[in-house]
């Protein structure tokens, strides 16, 4: 099992901590592509090795390669709005994470949209309960 | 000519004035379907008449109807970034609007992207130019 996880890295990084112990948790049940966003050395200004386009080609490889994509949407992105919206154009299955905030919402694009499958979080307790769930689901 | 104009809501307010501005350029051009984007009464709350998957229907549908998007990407947004993502899907002609800024880059599924006719811009001069340009080109 491919799995291609989306998080935030130049819409800010407030979550990497979460995003590398999701990783983790995923690496249970398959290959993590994008490693990488759970890097403490990635800052908000993104990959420095790499061109853009470099980075923009790779991450529609795996996008394309991943059984899965695992979506964190509570730090505002427009990377990971772009590849939610083009893991839905083929047919990708697609989870997204979101942890409530007051005085904020998550976008209607995601809510409003039933073909995401959307999972409420508090903690990353919470986040253990919801994968250990979904790939019940899926053996 | 029908012009879908994506700005963030949810993901953030603070350039509300701006997408007005743009969107009384644009409507010089064409039918702006997305209007509301610009109005000062809509909070980071969103649409408060209607639900998650009314909105994100009508938008969808408006995204399909458009004969181009222009997308002001600033502010990172998931909802921004998704309607890109379905924009290039469905093949339509899309050009974002990007202010720079010290500290921060625009997502490499922006800028690495080919897709996209990215304009750089420093205030609502150069927009007026970049468009007046654009549709010149388009007669």
């Amino acid at each position: 099992m491919k799995i291609y996880f989306a998080g935030s890295i130049r819409g800010g990084r407030d979550d990497q901590n979460l995003y590398f112990s999701i990783i983790n948790e995923l690496q249970k049940y398959g290959t993590v592509l994008t490693e990488h966003i759970g890097d403490k050395e990635l800052t908000g200004l993104g990959e420095v090795k790499r061109t853009d386009k470099e980075i923009f080609d790779r991450d529609m490889e795996w996008v394309k390669e991943a059984d899965l994509v695992v979506a964190e949407v509570s730090t505002p992105s427009l990377g990971v709005g772009y590849e939610l919206g083009q893991a839905e154009s083929m047919n990708k299955p697609v989870m997204c994470l979101y942890r409530e905030t007051e005085g904020k919402r998550l976008s209607a694009m995601v809510v409003g949209n039933e073909y995401f499958k959307l999972n409420i979080y508090r903690n990353l307790d919470d986040i253990v309960r919801i994968l250990k769930t979904y790939f019940a689901s899926k053996e």
